[in-house]
């Protein structure tokens, strides 16, 4: 096949160096900025440059850009993808981008279809990007009426470039569990660094703060526009994890054993169940 | 030397490995569980059991047991250490402890020196205890008066056995970062799981769910010791992760883009500062 990579940053680059590492397809890719697509040749994880012409010659085409500038480029390009082509989208919200993407394929006779590989690292850009990145991982799909030739087409490709399983969903149900499983990490990390008290950590300091802090360094760009996407989500779980942290901070302030006591029994059998 | 050590868990456990590992000196042990002391023996991580006969003859003694536990071992047994032996205790919080312990030293004739290793993993108990625990991190001493030549000895010990550097601070200063560092780390771990949307998180998480909740499966009985006797730190560090938290709820419910990017970006500089 022919796959087309639109975005070459950790993600699109992780995608384009894991198919050439594990597949025969040929894989076309583009970036925005001159520097990663010279990069991408130069280290042959492409095979070519993603352009109108090669677009149209392209099998599936993977779309690894921030949400907006995924819709924008899907609608653009909705008359030069094949008829049979399938495009699959990586952006970390699904409601906003599906709702508008699953008419314009319908409209345009192409496939799309919601994705969203959960695998990361707090480092962007290509330079971070590694063909193991997804070994192991969950891709999620988002399928809307979808052939089920197409779709297993789609897993076989993701299966081979590492992914452990493939996660079938509605784009509603991402945005709901995504909200708590990633973006409120990375809300929490952010907010966690800061305490006054965080510039003194040196020597105080061991693996928790470390892994509390991981992600704390975040791409704001990209996920201010992801957080605005999926807001009421959001804004829901930040809200009941403020009122679990005000219900130790009652008990240290009531100097209540038993209850601080119960409070974090219950979050460990918590976590013994949720894994 | 002969070192005794009193609680043989994952910290006391692992000094004695280590301690066994990497130096020549005799290592007595004593655990309230029988199994635990029969496996230190049985796997030659002790030389001996420390009882009052042992405990006469060792220079310095580790204590590794919840601070209550701690402050009630070294006040009964006050009479019995060398009059230049050196009781370093390894409990999570200093200020109660050191109190206490520094005038029973005084009055009785041997040297205290509060302690706190920064090193632990989210599992607990003499199983979990490995001689190289404490391999690049920081041993916290809280020394009071102490002779120069006692805490050259004492950090010689702990250098040996794998620390990478010696923290010297005050019981005080300890307490307000660790509130911060470790403590705050481990309620928002716990308090993270109790999200419902936890339990759909199968095939929705990647790294940041998972290092948000390394330690939520903790030991309550221990965490609620160490928490009370720090609350007055713990509860203002609590105080404002909810206030630092709330801005980005609220600016998520006032779709404010600018505000929100600008809270992200502050929490990336303050983590590139405080690393």
């Amino acid at each position: 096949m022919n796959i087309g990579i639109i975005g070459l940053g950790l993600i699109g680059g992780s995608m384009a160096k894991a198919i050439k590492e594990s597949t025969s397809h040929k894989v076309y890719g583009y970036d925005i900025l001159e520097s990663t697509v010279l990069a991408a040749q130069l280290t042959k994880s492409v095979d070519g440059i993603l352009d109108t012409e090669t677009l149209r010659e392209c099998d599936i085409v993977i779309v690894s850009l921030y949400p907006q500038a995924t819709v924008d480029y899907v609608v653009s390009n909705a008359s030069v993808f094949k008829k049979d082509c399938v495009v699959i989208d990586c952006s970390g919200v699904k409601r906003s981008v599906c709702t508008k993407l699953e008419s314009v394929a319908q409209k345009n006779g192409f496939t799309f279809i919601g994705g969203h590989p959960m695998a990361g690292t707090q480092f962007w850009g290509f330079d971070y990007s590694r063909s193991s990145l997804f070994k192991g991982a969950s891709m999620i799909l988002t399928p809307h009426s979808t052939d089920i030739a197409v779709l297993e087409k789609v897993k076989e490709l993701f299966i081979a470039i590492g992914f452990a399983d493939i996660t079938f969903t509605t784009p509603e149900e991402h945005d709901r569990i995504i909200a708590y499983t990633s973006q409120l990490a990375h809300v929490v990390s952010n907010a966690y660094v800061k305490s006054p008290t965080a510039l003194d950590r040196k020597g105080f300091s061991a693996g928790s703060y470390k892994d509390m802090t991981r992600v704390a360094k975040l791409n704001e760009n990209m996920w201010t526009e992801l957080f605005l996407e999926n807001r009421d989500y959001l804004a829901e779980e930040i809200d009941l994890l403020i009122k679990n942290l005000s219900q130790y901070k009652n008990a240290l302030e009531n100097n209540d054993e038993a209850e601080l006591r119960k409070l974090l029994k219950d979050g460990r059998d918590t976590k013994k169940q949720a894994g």
